[in-house]
């Protein structure tokens, strides 16, 4: 049996949201789409930040490249821009082309001025490497697979989502394990109002043998299994929403304090990771149209900004160690495999590792 | 009988290359794919930096943001490791994905190790909205016609290539002219040698009022053609290559001079342009497989820059004129129009537009 | 006589202010001090952004590093907070260190606050290098200097100030003539409201073979004199003030679009010339004290900012042709003197300059 | 007696060079200058790269802004660069004016081409908010001061330095306690070479509540203890030295990686904390005056650096805590007391704490 009070984060400062997750952010949904087909394992995830149309009430947003060893798209725009027009895409490296053409084609279905009476539209897609577990040359995803996850946010709606090895962590390692999708979320209390601040991370990054949990490290956990030395492929997508009213470039420096959670894990930005935040807020919406030449946001002033720094590097660590321990052990290409957070705890896993 | 001698760059200071190209840069070759078929009008240009094998032999490179408003993926990456592994494709805005699918594709095939041995690869895709003459909703840009445009960059090896409406320039439009494709180059004479620096832009931007053409502003030209008052949405690419070695800082240096040349023709870089630059040196290869951990690089003292800073300023506007110079008038969607540039001089156009 | 003629702007798309100045925008005050003594030709700009406590009612700002051969301070948390909160002063490189001190000593005489109850204070200095004329090596600015220049801020107010050779443009040069201190505004008609945007230079950069002068270059100006062939290590200092609603991210992409009017004059960005822009909003303000966590801001829609960017672009190139209009001959250090581009234009100059 | 084991790193990964200090990077010197005296509780610290002239021979070099709410100097030019050309000062806030002003005067007495034949000098000035303990407000630090810890650098070459509450230490608070200088090196065992990584730390940020030691919270190590709730308003400053050949960008990579080292002892990068990153290699030397036009350096291959930044993450950790196991309790203006980290761990001190 595990020893799950491990597993626990002792150290919390900040309450959770209902579900402990992104979708407790009012409005933002996630959805999946999976394949687990032998040596096809890999998926999509899609994250929706509000309920209306994204094209035409854009949202607030920043980016922040912690390691650009990456393939993201739609960066440079949201720096440019300050905001989000699209839904979020999650998936592997290989398909972010087809994600892109896909993403767009959905975009054009809602909105049908889009390339004739206004501009175009700027994808987000992000990705990390599955290449370990999944035939990623095979660049198995298709279009109709994006649009299910796509779907699929709709149903999850206001609900919980799947964490662990599905959508786009199908075929995703971390610290050596099974990684994949996590989620967290702060209560952040401030003067004015209680605000929820919701992190989604895809995780793909990392050596076992810097992997710490709550401040206990490798060591402790599971007598410093030594892992086959190969170089750290890796990557991680932060995704951090919030309610909270913050101007784009408070959401920049928002996106910034990610790495502390990642940090925490025990991660020090390989050079082969591709390291990306996106960050957004529900609060203010950029009409694509707008009623009048000048628009009123409010926002916090930069004094009341530390408690959402703090929770932020809260819920990056907690989404990271959630992605862990819901991932169950995945086997794909060529016998791949990668055992889960829990098998290892377990310690029955031990010497499996050892006799190979 | 348009007045010639308008469009002559009376100033240059730096002589021109053999072909007065961006292929005057020993190894760089640059094809075309052009879809012209009543309300399609776009296409694709493909740009090889070297001749052997891109990915195993990667080159230094930079980027720089002018302004943000675009979708061309890679720059991460060229900014976080200083260099290019993919040939470069220029395409229209919504085709970037499959654009990005194919180069991937190409890649793959190219190189049987990425994905399973080794990491991905970056592919680098630059774009501007062609939905004004083309019908960009379409996605008229597959697979296929990547492949002939990076095909098409093989035999045009050694020789010049076809400037103004071909290629991804075939549905562009410049100060409300017909744009597209245009290059130059030029011969940089320094103490140790002389080098080719050389210029391919895809031009997109920029309204009439503001055109300049060596200095003779609008007025002086066309006597004052008002144009219709759109928003500039356009967008314009820059590429700069080199056989001087140069950093990867240096690169970015040179890249950052760019917009100076498209300033001289009259631009002010309108919020919706997405202007974006890319430069490489040809002189320094960085191995994909190094031989040995460390490797030696050649580069200029930065005392020496100044010359290639003027350069790529040269360059850079005149490669604007010739994109406007070598495009014939198009007609696309909608029975949309853009007249030439030597239409416009000729002086038989005005009275055509002011009966409109 | 000189032929005034061709130092008139005959482009001008935008009405001036009522002084064609930076002071045109409300409650902006220039001043400066001059040291004029033989080999000592130097001095102090001092620009306020409103007549209130700057301190404790900071505005919206950005800045932009166009290229990073300087030693500007401030800029970081410019761009960090999106702010100013003190006075921005210009003076030559080496008295940066005096500027900052003193400008320290004048906010903690006016806030007794800073260092004990709230943090410290982030100087906004900004320089070039004026040591062709001047003793740079000498340090001559002293703190008492750079308090003149503060009150002499005072008044001005409402009112225009000296340009060319005065204040910290004493011993600047432009084009290899007599530069310093310029100044432009620009009237910007949007639906909401009349606004103003100014520009305030302090130019010190480029070579007289690249000069050109709303579209006449050198050659046509000069019969293409020939300096002597010296680096161009020179700077240029640029800032913009308007009243108009804009966010720091807007500020900032004004900020980015005043490369394209100093390329208007004939600049290519040379590699040894510091050139910062600043720019920032007076119609915002960012209390020290908030009353709220929550503040209000007002700011244009994104697609209102065209005509700011074409009106920066037009302000900037009038006030680099400003602090060359303005600025009479100087000679200085080792006999080094600077012609002013009226005695180039009048002609008379050629001669003499041949003669050397 | 304080339970000295919580002080040692257990997980260190790599082997300290001979001192454990940013010394045993061959030719790097660091040496201080301390005020003590009452209300005065501050000082100076100056690092020299190397022994030659650092003028005229200059280090490739980077530098990582984490959050900019601080008022260093130089950054830009290294940035633009690639290069550090002076030693680098350390201090309090309000005395970076001097500091610029003394480094440019030791420059200018070192240099005589500076500002006569040649251009200027960027004097790079780190600094942190010391006013917790110090009057800083007074600007105590002088002239002399900044030429004292200069000279000082020379005594400690080949050997170490003080650390703690010493130079610009002297004043500064971290998590709360007494904190200052600290120092690490890990040792990089390369393919081609042992090579040296070194950190310097100036520390002062973060609250009590978030410390961690090791992995070990605050709560194991000092039953929770709550302090005061004002705001973070510190800030740190990293110096990352090697004499493994580093490119530039490279560098700028290896800076990036330092807030992995803070996060670790609990940082999350509070809003007012200005935290800065210089890194720079002495295995390749710049040339001020180049014999040729083209210079040849080495560097390593992309692939070979995950150990240098698992190495900068360890040492910037373990510099931290150097600082805070260094520092010495300290009384300054209004009887403000930071105790030591050893009077924490003791356990003798909550009690007292308590009675507060």
């Amino acid at each position: 049996m595990p020893d799950i009070s491990l597993l626990q984060n002792k150290n919390r400062k900040f309450a959770t949201g209902l579900l402990n997750s992104i979708s407790d952010v009012e409005g933002v949904s996630v959805g999946h789409f999976t394949l687990n087909d032998g040596k096809i394992q890999t998926g999509v995830t899609a994250l929706l930040p509000h309920v209306g149309n994204i094209f035409t009430d854009k949202v607030p947003a920043a980016c922040h490249v912690i390691n650009g060893f990456g393939k993201s798209t739609g960066l440079i725009q949201i720096q440019e821009l300050g905001n989000i027009e699209t839904p979020i895409i999650l998936t592997n490296t290989l398909s972010v082309g087809t994600a892109f053409d896909s993403l767009v084609r959905y975009m054009l279905n809602e909105n049908d001025q889009i390339g004739t009476t206004t501009g175009t539209v700027n994808p987000v897609i992000c990705e990390c490497n599955d290449g370990f577990l999944n035939d990623i040359r095979g660049q198995h995803i298709s279009s109709c697979h994006i649009e299910e996850a796509l779907k699929n946010t709709k149903s999850n709606l206001g609900r919980g989502f799947e964490r662990g090895a599905v959508g786009a962590g199908r075929g995703m390692s971390c610290y050596e394990m099974k990684g994949g999708i996590g989620t967290s979320s702060c209560i952040v209390q401030s003067l004015s109002d209680n605000y929820t601040l919701g992190a989604l991370v895809l995780t793909n990054f990392g050596k076992l043998e810097d992997f710490s949990i709550y401040g206990k490290a490798n060591g402790e956990l599971f007598k410093k299994l030594q892992s086959a030395t190969s170089p750290d492929k890796g990557s991680v997508i932060v995704i951090l929403a919030t309610d909270a009213p913050l101007s784009d470039r408070q959401l920049k420096r928002l996106a910034t304090r990610a790495v502390s959670g990642l940090a925490r894990t025990g991660a020090y930005i390989a050079s082969g990771s591709g390291e990306i935040v996106i960050s957004f807020s529900t609060r203010n919406k950029i009409p694509h149209y707008p009623l009048t030449e000048i628009l009123e946001h409010q926002y916090l002033h930069e004094d009341h900004l530390d408690l959402f720094f703090s929770a932020a590097t809260e819920a990056v660590e907690e989404a990271v160690i959630d992605s862990l321990v819901s991932a169950e052990r995945v086997t794909g290409r060529d016998g791949h495999t990668r055992f889960s957070l829990k098998e290892f705890i377990s310690g029955k896993l031990e010497s499996r590792i050892e006799e190979k």
